[in-house]
């Protein structure tokens, strides 16, 4: 199973925010759109980081109060790991368990496609397993 | 497979907060034990709350930097889900995808024993359907 088979079950289109934005409006966007974590790309495409709920709350208990009104680029994770659309599913949920990362960005020719998020993988794993399960005990009972 | 099944593979021991720490303090507490939510009880065993770095994010975003100073009850969750020791893992499992949360604390006799996060729950599910397939592709080459 790959990237594309995951992103075929997720709607299109991912919220980015930008570097220079402040903490206090990556506040605003993850708590609209309900989300934990968002890429940081300066025109919606290049991927230049990432910023989660857990950056937030680690600068905050490290720097204070003032993180809120810097900018995003400050608590971001710059170095990111990415994959591509035909990565295999079960190659990436092994990445994000070693790293003990929860998001990871789909790039395709250096633009940002997708996010996949660390239960989208395991909603794909455990389907997979049931049904190959169920089709060997079909088997089973012919 | 029931919840003691997965706890047997956890580490024992809770960390708790009181209520009325601020929540500045559990911010230190969460970066320290690099967890993600606390349970809140004021004796160390009864269940008062539910506390996580999303309450924290989403309440900064709502109230401002003035939550930091702040008790941890004016943000915790005070209606918990919980769960006991021979609770069934897929019927919490549903549970907390229905409830969308990702932290459920295991009380006995109205103490608090542990915590179980959806992390666990997911790698003892994936562990029994692998072990599940494994068994039926053996019987089937025998």
């Amino acid at each position: 199973m790959r990237i594309s088979d995951v992103l075929r079950n997720k709607g299109g289109g991912v919220v980015t925010i930008r570097p220079d934005d402040t903490v206090a409006h990556l506040l605003a966007v993850l708590s609209e759109h309900r989300i934990g974590a968002l890429v940081v790309s300066d025109d919606g495409k290049g991927v230049h980081g990432i910023v989660s709920e857990r950056d937030v709350v680690r600068h905050l208990h490290s720097a204070g109060a003032a993180v809120l009104d810097g900018p995003v680029s400050e608590i971001m994770t710059a170095e990111v790991t990415t994959c591509g659309r035909d990565d295999e599913v079960a190659g990436l949920a092994q990445t994000m368990t070693d790293q003990r990362i929860r998001h990871v960005p789909v790039v395709v020719d250096d633009e940002l496609l997708a996010i996949v998020s660390i239960g989208d993988i395991v909603k794909h794993r455990i389907a997979a397993l049931q049904n190959e399960r169920d089709q060997l005990v079909e088997y089973i009972q012919q």
